[in-house]
């Protein structure tokens, strides 16, 4: 719908959505075990046609992402490709773009393992990211630091494309026009490298078209199977695709099926790219409120720069976890990220009902009764002038949340305000599309009171002249923490809660 | 493998399901409730592509199985077709050939409910049939006109590889080199209107392909899932399939999934076509079986007439059922025929090692480690000069089973002769292919004794000279049975041999 391309030098995230997906289209992902040396593979690849872009990585084994010129050369190179020799009694006949590269001549020269550089894919460890902020000059660069060391990578962002058109393989068998497209944070622009991959099966491909009756005279029906509900089908649809994931999906392990979550969903370990991966079905809004987040990051880099420092340091102090429960979720943290900079003066961010006032009438969207219309044109957002600096806007986000009324108010993007709490949850962000829910509505007091204490805490540090200042030593290589660095370390407030209850 | 045309005037089975299916691609299933009249919905699928066949059909509703010339006329049909409107939010959006003909003027005029004729998909009840019989003038021409009674009409053998076709859209999505191949009755020359749709999906179009190893250099495999067993991919395939036909197979009700069977095999009832239908996959064997019966059908006349005859007695007096349990099988039953002609001096029909002798280089076949080899090229076989007529052989073949020594000997078409029984069942007829198996291994003693019991009866009916002469009344809607019809009307055996035990 919005198909607006490069507008004010940022592309949407439609537009970036598609041209990848394309992009992942020609690609396949090759298990080299077999260490072949890579001029070798190039020249064997290259016979199927022209390779555009290819990369070599590691996880459970060597892999390499080879990116065609062409749709045909991939076809080409599937049709020269046998089944697994040894075993294929016993192999489900199930062909994808996931291939295992078989040399005959490795036994006789086995010293052509080296050569190959590989791009890492998962997170910097975070007591080497410590080390390295402690060797930057200032606090803004330590930010900038943090966010380069651990965003997506172009290769990790394009191994995520790949892993969803091989999944889309599976679901286009029986919805052939529908797409799989990634949301969440492996495309709103704040992932971190090892992120989950959230995908979603976008239905409306089919159901959106000729569901108009002719007016007049003869026409044909497909026949369906009726479900109870759209729920139903959606938990239908997401069953069967489980099952196919399980039994022939190549790679894909411990297939779990979650169908009476709010949002149903079929979560999966991707072995060749260590993607832990949830597809969903029909979760429109959830692919409205990516794009709402990727437009934010776009219109200023302190955004980024702030919601990435204020994620790793969530995670370090253990606010956020890598497990459901009460724990705030990185989604409200960085609608609260959000929030806040709405609130500086002048704002850097405008508000989402501004950006709804922005929109154009083809931005108009509307998801089942809720309006999620904001404008795709990131040309007519007009942004203040707000010259504060990234270490400013971190203490001041401390102090904010360090200080917020969080017994009365809640927090609306949408009108960039608080506002009066509807309910009586701890923690209440308000959903920007679907506005009567909170998105924060699991996490309890206790961790709201950890979020605060620590944000003091953090908030503390950082006016302590001493934090804030390079600490040099001559030894370069044992450098000691300093601003940002020291809150990444081990607080006091973990404990000092505990005893408090 | 066996792509032998037409050779001495008859198509092999293997030709004639090419064909079959290639015209059921071209075909679609419309449910045409709204009663439109023929001239204006043939003019309006026109607009399509010209129309090669139609014809209709009456089950749980009115519907029309239309065969276009092209396949691209299929999808321009498609492309026009619409979602359910009403209910469009609960169906779930699997597209298939199964349509539904909506007609906006119905209301207007609801008088156009007749015109089409309708072809019958169902058998002939029993009652009227022996009145028919009565009617002809000698036992052959009863044969005859059973069989012709009773035989699969063209209409229902293509609505049967329809039925195929669709059912292969839904495989071939995942194993797009895949055929869905119907067998036993449907194809084999023996069925009744009415029997079940068995059905395999062959994976051997997929596995049998690249599985040689290049000698050297490089490769590419394709990584997939691993099994147990050869087994365990056939049982996950099918439980995959078997779970896609339940939620999405539009008309497709009462899914089974019977996987720890012998064969394993998802059951279920096809409700446009009324069919009772049963997949397999990766059962060559029974394919080859469904060969070997086709070529003795196509052999003689006599064959097929006396099948169908000995079939349709053996229903009528209970000896085959339509559930599974310890009574004889119509297969058992035909091969039991079939051992019977090869017996006749001189034989009728040759024996299975004799076909085997016949065969050319190309007619080489072995499953798992089962000769199934036997000639393709009718033209080669020499038949002996029988000269028998029908009736004969039917009173012969109650004869010979009447006092056929089933306590010491089995029954082997391979050989055409009786050989000592290898074990104790009650009745032993060797497997064809698999020759240490036994075909009625699920007999019984008392419904073995039946069969004789009703074999002694049937063949002391047709010595008694009034049986064997036509019993014309005046009233000639009122005659007499006679003949064969005699030998279908309730029997006295059932009742002496219950009390016998
Ligand atoms: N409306 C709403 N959307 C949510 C909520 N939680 C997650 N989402 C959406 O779903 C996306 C994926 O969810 P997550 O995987 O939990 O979060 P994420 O943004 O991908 O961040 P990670 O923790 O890096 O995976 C988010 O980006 C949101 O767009 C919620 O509570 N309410
Ligand atoms: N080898 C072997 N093949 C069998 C056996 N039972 C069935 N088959 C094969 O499977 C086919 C289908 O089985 P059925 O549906 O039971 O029999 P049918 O010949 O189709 O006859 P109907 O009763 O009309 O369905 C048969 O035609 C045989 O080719 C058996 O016990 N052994
Ligand atoms: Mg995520
Ligand atoms: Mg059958």
């Amino acid at each position: 719908r919005d198909e607006s391309d490069e507008k004010g030098g940022c592309k949407s995230l439609h537009a970036l959505q598609v041209e990848r997906q394309e992009q992942a289209a020609r690609s396949v992902l090759i298990n080299c075990q077999s260490r072949t040396r890579e001029k070798t593979l190039l020249k064997y690849l290259s016979s199927h046609g022209d390779i555009k872009n290819y990369f070599f990585y590691e996880s459970d084994d060597l892999y390499a992402v080879v990116e065609f010129a062409k749709r045909e050369n991939v076809a080409s190179l599937l049709e020269g490709a046998i089944i697994p020799s040894g075993s294929h009694e016993s192999a489900v006949p199930f062909k994808s773009r996931l291939l295992t590269l078989r040399n005959l001549h490795t036994a006789k020269s086995p010293n052509q393992q080296s050569g190959q550089q590989c791009q890492v894919q998962t997170a910097f460890p975070i007591t080497e990211l410590i080390k390295n902020l402690s060797r930057e000059d200032s606090i803004d660069q330590q930010i900038t630091s943090l966010t380069e060391t651990y965003q997506l990578t172009e290769e990790n962002t394009r191994l995520r494309f790949l892993v969803c058109s091989l999944l889309n393989d599976i679901t286009a068998a029986y919805f052939p026009e529908c797409t799989i497209k990634p949301f969440g944070s492996s495309v709103n622009g704040f992932g971190k490298l090892g992120c989950d991959l959230d995908m979603f099966l976008d239905l409306d491909g089919i159901s959106g078209w000729n569901v108009k009756t002719p007016k007049s005279g003869l026409f044909l029906e497909y026949q369906m199977k009726q479900a109870s509900s759209a729920r139903a089908v959606t938990q239908n649809i997401l069953y069967v695709i489980g099952e196919c994931v399980d039994q022939f999906g190549p790679g894909c392990t411990r297939v779990l099926k979650i169908l009476n979550a709010r949002i149903p969903l079929v979560r999966f370990s991707h072995k060749p790219s260590g993607f832990q991966c949830d597809l969903t079905a029909n979760n429109r809004v959830a692919m409205k409120s990516t794009e709402l987040l990727y437009l934010y990051g776009e219109l200023d880099p302190r955004v980024r720069g702030l919601v990435f420092t204020v994620r790793c340091w969530a995670r370090t102090q253990g606010i956020t976890s890598g497990m459901p429960g009460a724990w705030i979720t990185n989604f409200s943290l960085t609608v609260m990220v959000l929030f806040f900079l709405q609130k500086r003066s002048p704002p850097i961010i405008p508000t989402l009902d501004h950006l709804r006032d922005l929109a154009g009438p083809a931005d108009k969207c509307v998801i089942e009764g809720n309006d999620c219309t904001f404008v795709s044109d990131f040309s007519k957002i007009q942004l203040q002038s707000n010259t504060e600096t990234l270490e400013q806007l971190l203490r001041e986000f401390f102090e904010f949340y360090g200080t917020f009324q969080f017994s009365k108010m809640s927090l609306s993007i949408r009108k960039g305000q608080e506002m009066n709490k509807p309910e009586m949850g701890p923690l209440h962000i308000e959903n920007p599309f679907e506005t009567s829910l909170n998105v924060s509505k699991n996490v309890n007091t206790s961790q709201l009171d950890r979020f605060v204490a620590l944000c003091q805490e953090s908030s503390w540090l950082l006016q302590q002249s001493e934090t804030n200042k390079p600490k040099v030593n001559e030894d370069s290589y044992n450098v000691l923490p300093w601003g940002l660095a020291t809150l990444l370390l081990p607080s006091q407030v973990a404990t000092i809660n505990t005893r408090k209850k």
